[in-house]
């Protein structure tokens, strides 16, 4: 894998930005790479002595697309970039992200390695989910982290029926139901009580967000299938339902809409460094079964 | 799939087990099938008037397996017929099981439609688990629900560490480690709050047991991979350790022992009658999301 | 205690509440008992041929009022009729409630039952929550369940600090807070799975809803203290914030406000039929560890 | 409060532990204090030049208890001194504790503003739990963080039926039911998932461990009530079950056997600092909601 282009995009309404930005387009430069940047990326931080383009445009002609910023800023770019077979290198440009995963200070040896072609690559499936109304497609949109149903108004609450390749799974009164690749697990379902996904493992997983049930449970369904989510009811005069794709963008919904979700076509396809550990970055960001100082205490 | 020889597996110690048995064992031989029933059911029952055979006798000569009794019935049939590829038939002798899953008074009719080719076929993995000490195999078994190491004395607790493929998870202090199959989801790692995972997911999952950390969580890995638990350490002199296999056979650890997992080279295949589905099965054992009556109060 | 006036109190818009209305009116009056109808109530159901009052004339006036609904509509009269020291009985006009736990084929025996002097009298706390912007409280409310911190927008997520008494608790970035009563420890608390309190416990309960760590846990706190949330800070522009009484009245929020809980000093007084049980509603209504039917495969 | 004789206590087989225990001691002795040496802890560390007592001689005639070492010391100590209204204070030596809640470095300055009379009193209640078989009470203990009933064979799991003040519960079968005090909240029940009960709050604690019901949930009833635990099966032949006290004493189970667990007379009297903070020690043992460093990354 040679990189010739590389395109470089940055958070959304970051300061402070522009320097890191402008010294990894000269490390790029001096490699004889071909430098673009995100159009509003550059807009946002000044750095405008380069050649632009939007995330279309980048997907069409860059062999490589390195991300700054947080998690947010690269589920952004890869929902776009998916359909474009290029891979993605994320930078946390402040804390560390669970798929920005080079801290900003190592960022130069860490691209310089990947120019050298040391790094592994990871592909990671997306969920892709259409809003159906009265049998018409409104909308369909992609999702690498989550599709989330969900109350939207003030109080009230919804009812919702699942089914899956037709089989009748089951009904819930809740506030929300999350439906999540392995890559959102670790997202806001792991805030729902849901369990952690590994990448690698070809699931979906459904999390409701305050069921009133006592008796749900998280639950990972094979990928190959299809989930049809029923809003069945809106218990409320008032209170709404809407459907978030990875929080990201939405959609208002109406009682007896449908939304489809299916596995999509396209995978995103991330770099890491070589020695990139899943786990290790489970327990960073997660103080992931950390034990807290008490071996006298608990028992 | 043509079925000349159908073996017949009671649960052990299970009186008025000779009535059913009886009856399923003449609809087959009227139907020019020959039966063999398993030794230790035939003296068990009395059923004595038919050609009787051990696990392993059944498993090099039938062409099906029906058993008869509970999950843990199963369980224990399947450990050891899974090496045969014979498939298996669950009927329920009490309650309904997960994977006896065809109620005591529809067995006649279930067997005969089994007989006429109506049915689907399921393949399960299992988990085979070797207790490693001082670099050497000390015993190697099967598991289709858990593998499970823990506490085994009075009070401690233990610590183990867990590794996946070479790579480092986590270390905790706990009571016990649950490391489940699909199939097993539903069994002793659901009652350790670990979620639902369908069988046909390529998983492995971990559950721990009351561990010492609030920052724990379960976590489902590829099936593909091996885990070693290290049991790093006994935490109070006196207390012990042992490592179960399906909650049916075990071995008493010490502090450095190491068991290994992975997917077992063989599955278990189930078959199932024509309509059967796994989430009408979750809803009726686990009274999963079913809504208490409760409209006005929770909000 | 005598009861010589007696007032009824209808669910909001309930059609078919006029018979048993009525029925139950003309037990009371045949017991030379004053009867007043809530007035939204007769007008919603025609029962026009009685007295007719308000919640704040009802409370001043009379003895004992029933409530026929469900928990929502005992928990809105409950909220005004605190004030005033008058008991309430609880009469379900659909499923069983927690705090409407007469069946309404039960309610003509239950009353005279009542009015015969065969009951127990349970008093229940309220939370009185005041919103303070700049050092001036906007405004003050009760709650019987719960009073509850919540994101109102799309996507986003709040951040709430905790103190109890002037001592720091902890910091939040999560879907919302609940503070709930133990009454409310049923409700609401308990969907975002929060441990059941008993009424006769003096403590609010903390619950937290979808929050980002893995190390939170429910806290149960004396209601002796004061709560204090401050909203410290929005995570996105354009998503908002809101508290919530009861999921009955609400407040939008800004950053920087904060709740200021504490016990109301009025209590709600709840009659029960002689036998009533507190664990064998939540037995009926939960399903509370009813036990599924799988004697053999959990273990 | 006026501290004429003084006792230490510390931990069993500790090494290490002789020097902080003479510097301790030789304070105490500086400000003409009696110093009392509990006998194994002068046995175990060598410090053999002061008085030596056993524990109920402590209590008998010490007016001030200082317990060196980590919980289950305290524990241990506090179980036999809550008989004789004295003071307990304790020094951690090793990792900080929930009781022990002075850290070794600072314990002479703790131990001399105690003797000035700068530090609060906290009260704090212990379980009497009391094991019946065939209407005899066979034995009587005493437990300030938690009584457990838990199945001690291999496999098997228990059932156990519950009443409050003679009003059923709930029966269960699972792995063990822990019944807790708002000092045992923060132990061996939080690891079972159980809210966090703070120690003002007069309530005993319900936890289940490993229930085989999905609709369980943790409860907390009013400390003034007297629990019975039946053990109504244990599920396997050779799997016995036991009752724990604090971890530290048991006994072995029958079927059939009842615990009955109320309030104990005496209660715990722990002296703190001035400035001591319970929610502080909880954010530092637990990790309490710190937060992980995933701004970006979870919304």
């Amino acid at each position: 894998m040679h990189f010739s282009i590389v395109a470089l995009i940055g958070r959304y309404e970051d300061s402070g930005m522009d320097a890191p930005l402008r010294e990894l387009a000269s490390v790029l430069t001096q490699a004889n790479i071909k430098v673009i940047i995100e159009k509003d990326t550059a807009k946002n931080t000044g750095v405008r002595e380069y050649h632009t383009g939007s995330l279309e445009q980048i997907g069409q002609i860059a062999d490589l697309a390195i991300v700054m910023g947080g998690d947010g800023t690269m589920l952004g770019a890869a929902r776009t970039l998916c359909k474009y077979a290029i891979p993605l290198l994320g930078i946390n440009h402040g804390r560390l992200g669970f798929i920005t995963d080079i801290p900003v200070h190592d960022s130069i040896n860490a691209v310089k390695a990947v120019l050298e072609g040391k790094f592994t690559i990871e592909k990671r499936s997306l969920l892709e989910g259409s809003v159906i109304r009265d049998r018409k497609v409104l909308t369909t949109d992609l999702a690498l982290n989550d599709i989330v149903l969900n109350r939207s108004g003030r109080g009230g609450m919804i009812e919702i029926s699942v089914d899956y390749d037709g089989a009748y799974m089951y009904s819930q009164r809740t506030d929300g139901l999350i439906v999540s690749t392995p890559t959102g697990s670790t997202a806001y379902a792991l805030s729902a009580n849901g369990p952690i996904i590994h990448p690698m493992v070809d699931a979906f997983l459904l999390v409701p967000v305050a069921p009133q049930t006592l008796s749900h449970r998280p639950i990972a369904v094979p990928s190959s299938g299809t989930l049809t989510l029923t809003l069945s009811n809106v218990s409320r005069a008032g209170s709404g339902a809407s459907v978030h794709f990875d929080m990201q963008t939405w959609s208002d919904l109406q009682a007896g809409d449908k939304i489809m979700i299916k596995k999509a076509s396209h995978k995103v396809q991330f770099l890491h460094p070589v020695g990139y550990s899943y786990f290790s970055t489970l327990r960073k960001k997660l103080h992931w079964n950390i034990m807290p100082n008490d071996e006298n205490s608990i028992k």
